[in-house]
């Protein structure tokens, strides 16, 4: 098969929540941390160098992927290219995990436990109660949807389940078109929509580690399989990016 | 008659063509300055201080407004806000004056000359060739446009006559959907938008001076009609601003 679009995902960079080791999901609005801010420079200098350019940015509601979009813009100076938000690329809902340490969960529920709403496909954290103000319905990039739909705990599945209605209504159209697409989002929600493109198993999705804020660069053929996929690092940064936020002995 | 929305207004902060007295226009992609940066954040201070929010906003393609506009929502908290960028809201095109200085086109045609280009209605500046290298058809934010609509030089009323289709297409019914604007333009975008809703004579439009960086709240009916407008700032704070750009003895 020929490669006939080029796509490039990526996840964003450091935030304070990854630094402090916290859950941090669907309704944590995480800013990045310094670092996150520098990665995110670095992410944009890699893509200038590959010669990349893009004619439409897609991007969740969470400050840490909007903030790491704008940085690369910076770096690219193409401040003028469009940029969709939309609440269906967010990170996956951690429900009632959701801004709790990861180290002190392992040791409440077990580490196996953890690991398993870390990376299994489709089993869900415990519920997050609607009363709990962490609940995201009244917060404003939520005020206008219907609150049933609003998630309080997502599986691997659910987070694909509620991205994909976006992947095929407005991101896929748009790169048939022939636009070039950078889609700057969360690991779970890029993890999600590369189980989908590349017709991952479920058990091959628990492998699959998506280091911050290294560009991976997907060349799809006419019918947007996969033909090629490949990040913009070495190796030897790819391995070490990986390990900062992989579950330990899972990682690819 | 009764308030029935709200709009705000705001042209971009300080840019490096402001700092060096340069026509900065359609085609010019300054940066902000180190004090436009900081006037974009002081910006969004006074819109967080008269406790406005937003649904939604617009900008230009142009990158000091783009870029005022993330650091008013950096200020705002509000990395989640849908943001839609037009060419049609640009700045004015200034033709072959685009990135000259404001002071050696003066000695060359006459301060009453270049008071006629920076402020009349109708007016013209000297058109732009389309094999100068300052023809914007094959930079990227315009190379899907026809150049054929690509400006070479503008009046006010052709900015306007650019611009309103924008506003009557996309920013009014929106706001006629209850969604509460920011738009965030350019001195001549944003005076034309004024005539426009205000019902300015071409005598009155030439007397009104838009600072930068202090917003501008516009009241206005069901019918769009202002019925209050007003900046968050003091008289004095406005007039020192108005100064800073004005055309000198223009100044309203």
């Amino acid at each position: 098969m020929e490669a006939r679009y080029t796509l490039v995902l990526l996840r964003h960079g450091e935030s304070h929540y990854t630094q402090k080791n916290l859950f941090c999901g669907f309704g944590n609005d995480a800013d990045l941390s310094d670092i996150g801010v520098r990665e995110a420079a670095l992410a944009g200098q890699r893509i200038l160098k590959a010669g990349l350019e893009f004619d439409l940015a897609f991007t969740s509601v969470l400050k840490r992927a909007v903030k790491t979009l704008f940085l690369v813009q910076e770096t690219l100076d193409c401040h003028w290219l469009p940029v969709v938000r939309t609440w269906r690329l967010n990170e996956r809902h951690y429900g009632d995990l959701q801004g709790l340490s990861k180290t002190e969960t392992a040791k409440k529920y077990g580490e196996a436990q953890v690991k398993t709403w870390r990376r299994s496909y489709d089993v869900r954290p415990p519920v997050l109660d609607k009363k709990d103000p962490r609940f995201c319905s009244s917060m404003a990039p939520y005020r206008d949807l219907d609150p049933s739909i609003i998630p309080v705990c997502e599986s691997l599945k659910d987070t694909m389940e509620r991205m994909l209605p976006f992947w095929h209504d407005e991101i896929a159209p748009k790169i048939k078109t022939g636009k070039r697409v950078l889609i700057i989002a969360h690991g779970n929600s890029l993890r999600g929509l590369m189980k989908y493109l590349k017709r991952l198993s479920d058990e091959e999705i628990t492998k699959l580690e998506i280091p911050q804020a290294i560009p991976l660069v997907l060349e799809l053929s006419e019918n947007l399989q996969p033909i090629r996929d490949y990040y913009l690092a070495s190796e030897e940064e790819v391995k070490t990016a990986k390990a900062k936020v992989g579950v330990k002995d899972n990682v690819k």
